[in-house]
């Protein structure tokens, strides 16, 4: 048996080896109720104190507001991207409503064909120009905006917004899928916020959305009933059977980062690391990072050789030293160490060692 | 800690106990990946085994035909409802198009209704007149049907289906989620099927969808991404990022039912199961089966008793001697003992002597 890996995917990724024991401890017997969480009604009373544990330290660590709903979905984030505007944006008559997009990668460009289905969509600003690499400023919105929507941390070439912006009264709704959890986040600037679980928070197959209660009403009957967040929020997130076992194991993740000293002790170690891996590629002769230093993500670092062959190769044997899944996405080739909450600083350092040690093989 | 219960929960509900313990094992390092299957990148050479293992032992163990697509989708059967009319009804011009349901319970009920949003429902024949006590006569498809919808086992009652309708070249589309695999059934003589993952299969949040390809086609523009089939199949279940854990914990629980020697012993588990129970039921002098003898499910046995402080008295104390979730579904009351595939005959002959208990301590 193989010893456990650094494991630098995208996502899924990572969780914590002590959640993942925990988990098998009580597999076949969970809080002695003599069943897995898997095997539980999600509406008996074994199951209830788990869900409300899971949201109850959301609540806590994110510190969202009394006015905000918290909602275990399932679709992934690709999912909200067409229930955003089908619930924020269309009207009985039909009339299409003007919505704001900020354009800062691959999923923000999808969110926003999705929403242009249902939707004026105005794409204000870009960072398509140079592949990405920066956040562009952000414009104001249009007087008559619906909401606003940003990627807050983009996952394929590692940039985040380090400002919110300032939207006013539109409503700003952001995907915080890659950096949930990573650092404070002040919840009452944004109307919607939402996140897949299989980067920071658990496994794939539930989605977070944390929704302010005025923004949630009833929607014309043509939009099914599954993509409401109305229903959701009245049936408790338990309209049909949740993700139980993927929201159990949340709960355990949140459990360990209030254990580990909450998110002001896993965002000092998230930037940490990050500084660490910036540090090197700033200095390496061999390796450099494509993305501009003011907008770099905590979460997904990329990186490039400039020489597809080597780079192949620099994924190849790192894998074979038990650094996996550091082959950039599909989309834009190079290299992506994401480095998500359950990373250890050992595994960047491990990281980094590697890489001084191809550097040195390969600098001609 | 408590030894396992028998969990006659109505899904979420038990899965073998040999699963659960694999998984377990599992956990921090499967197939030495030095992974746990939660951590996998889904496009990873890690994954890619899993996902390609638990669609061919589902082709299999039910002998799907070469020409229907296997998807691995989100949601449950409460998503297939919209999905299956705005997959197979809607037309580019918006003109509603027919479509037969025949109404035999609460779920098949909700189906018909968010289909009517989408096309012109015509519900054929209801059992609702007895309190969905039997299954109808099948009435023949209208000629200009695009499909023909049906609920093969009825959870929340307890009647099932015994003979495919005959619907000629009109698509025949079933829900089976609480009978997948319970016993054979030809699935060619089916456009579609579709079942929630949580009962016979693995945890919630996966839903299989059996589609013959002939049917996946381009659907107009304003349908979200999510919920096309032609984007799911075109994609392998990949389109975003699949429930992966769920789907694994499918393999391992496939796995399981070929170990004890497939479909053909696995129904004869369960009408062995069934037979004891229906029988005991049929002869007592204190509880009763409310269904009609030819339609009687295998996997969701309701029970009366007439009485219902007798009744919750009876739930408790099963509960208290390790048979728990004994309750009749909140909208029907009674009891219900559901008897899927993983619950051993050692739950059911346990049921029935503590039934025999409870009737001798109560028959006045």
């Amino acid at each position: 048996m193989n010893k456990r890996v650094y494991n630098f995917s995208a996502g899924p990724s990572m969780l914590p080896v002590a959640v993942l024991e925990r988990a098998a401890a009580e597999m076949t017997n969970a809080n002695g109720t003599g069943q897995s969480v898997m095997e539980m009604s999600h509406r008996s009373k074994d199951f209830k104190p788990i869900i409300d544990h899971a949201e109850a330290m959301l609540r806590e660590l994110m510190e969202i507001p009394g006015n905000y709903k918290v909602l275990f979905l399932q679709g992934g984030a690709s999912l909200q991207f067409p229930m955003i505007p089908l619930n924020l944006a269309v009207r009985e008559d039909g009339k299409k409503q003007k919505v704001t997009y900020v354009d800062t990668g691959v999923w923000a460009s999808k969110a926003a064909e999705e929403a242009s289905k249902y939707a004026e969509v105005r794409v204000a600003a870009s960072s398509k120009d140079k592949a990405y690499s920066y956040i562009p400023e952000a414009p104001a919105p249009d007087t008559e905006d619906v909401y606003y929507h940003i990627t807050w941390n983009n996952t394929i070439v590692g940039t985040k917004w380090n400002k919110i912006p300032n939207t006013g009264s539109v409503p700003l709704v952001a995907d915080i899928s890659s950096c949930i959890l990573s650092e404070p986040l002040d919840v009452s600037k944004f109307a919607l916020l939402y996140a897949g679980a299989q980067k920071n928070l658990g496994p794939a197959g539930v989605t977070v959305v944390i929704i302010r209660e005025d923004l949630i009403k009833k929607v014309p009957d043509w939009i099914p009933t599954m993509l409401r967040y109305e229903i959701h929020a009245k049936e408790g997130s338990m309209y049909n059977t949740p993700p139980c076992y993927g929201i159990y194991i949340i709960g355990l993740v949140l459990d360990w980062m209030k254990e580990q000293g909450g998110l002001a002790e896993i965002e000092r170690r998230n930037r940490e690391k990050a500084t660490l891996l910036y540090d090197y590629l700033d200095q390496s002769k061999l390796f450099r990072s494509p993305i501009r230093k003011e907008d770099r993500s905590l979460m997904n670092i990329p990186f490039v050789i400039g020489n597809a062959d080597l780079e192949a190769q620099f994924v190849k044997e790192a894998a074979a030293s038990g650094l996996v899944n550091l082959a950039g996405h599909r989309l834009v080739g190079g290299m992506r160490a994401s480095i998500y909450n359950a990373m250890p600083k050992e595994g960047v350092l491990a990281l980094i060692d590697f890489m001084k040690q191809f550097e040195a093989a390969h600098r001609s």
